[in-house]
């Protein structure tokens, strides 16, 4: 299982009225998270990272968003996302996520993503080979 | 069946460089839908708000968010969010979305959130009368 | 003098704890104003906005944003920006903005920016000629 | 002087379709900055946060913002803020910025902000004595 933790506070842009943070804050955290495992799974082939695989013309698009959220995050709270690979196949790759507050490892929120490959045409084309790796521990 | 549609553009904010609105962008507009919605449905009741709702002490969090992506939706677009609610019950309201660029009429996404209706102190209370209402023609 | 009044409503995501608008909110608000203070600027000669600039390969990029708040902002508030061009040159333009509240014309905030004209390659380049306008009646 | 440094990477989030990050996020990062020179200035008095300011009572409006944007921010790119208390008044406060490369200390940015303390009724209130400390080195 290929999975990444990355630690970071709330920002106080990103709570709303309710004192909490909104609701539309967490699709970015997830994103960090898939950033940061990409960059930590391919550490050791010199580092692998969105933004060479975007100017290598290959796009990864968001086309599904799942988020259930348990208990809110409030500003200044330290969260811990955990990131994982669920699954990787010829154009799409799957992301599990789980929000924890760090002081007291409070589940906050879990949530799911699917991306498609696309090229700059944003036609659908395969995956990179080492994107294609399979969920193995 | 209560529904309610809204127009609105994309704003340039709103884009990532993929040069299509980021997958984040679209929580907001679920919210500003489910806002005239609410609006509209009560509008023969002199107005009924979120706002006015909040100053009461009712809070209505985003429990589950849903959102799938089928086109992209490039800066500027003229958009239409149809808003349906499909369900509310004591304490929680389900509403569902669909998405579509004005020109052409073509589905650009659709989604589906859960709302739980808490009070000042964080938890459930009932929905107040008004809004239990059941899905109906 | 060229300008453009715009009408909206301020957003629940764009509220903070405070229950008014977050202060980063309001750049991307300018950035409709000018949006649209462009469209409706051309609409005689069959409509000019940014995303065709973009499209030929020019950029406008923000150089200086400056806004001073005067009152707040709430959820749901109907506002209204006004948006001026105060100065267009070879390769700068420049905005103003006053951003009211609709309801009883109290005057919220106001702004400037300069924009910058580049090229692709992100140097600066002269601006088109339908844009070099001068301040005029 | 009393300042501090703060380092983050741009999200994807973040960035517009220039490929850069877009002028409205740097409001948010400038309020970062504000946060932790808040944190690191009091952690001898066992620490002093916004939130807890704001648990008081105690809120800090921005009413002015300038920002001068020199160059690009990348997606991905590990940016510096120096964030520095340049005046704290009897009820306001003015921060000034500068925004760096990681990389190779390009300087991106710079800005300044003044904050306004208020009640929760929205008037003008005096600073707390704690952040009324004058510019020093």
């Amino acid at each position: 299982m290929i999975n990444h933790t990355i630690t970071f506070r709330v920002r106080y842009s990103e709570c709303d009225p309710m004192g909490v943070a909104h609701h539309s804050a967490y699709a970015p955290w997830l994103e960090m998270g898939r950033t940061e495992l990409l960059r930590a799974a391919h550490a050791d082939a010199g580092g692998l990272n969105y933004r060479a695989l975007e100017e290598q013309g290959i796009l990864l698009a968001v086309v599904r968003l799942e988020i259930r959220y348990k208990q809110p995050a409030r500003y200044d709270d330290e969260l811990e996302l955990r990131t994982t690979l669920t699954q990787a196949g010829h154009v799409k790759i799957e992301h599990a996520y789980e929000l924890f507050r760090t002081c007291d490892r409070l589940l906050l929120a879990t949530g799911s993503t699917t991306l498609a490959c696309l090229g700059r045409d944003g036609r659908p084309r395969p995956l990179p080979v080492e994107l294609q790796r399979e969920d193995r521990d």
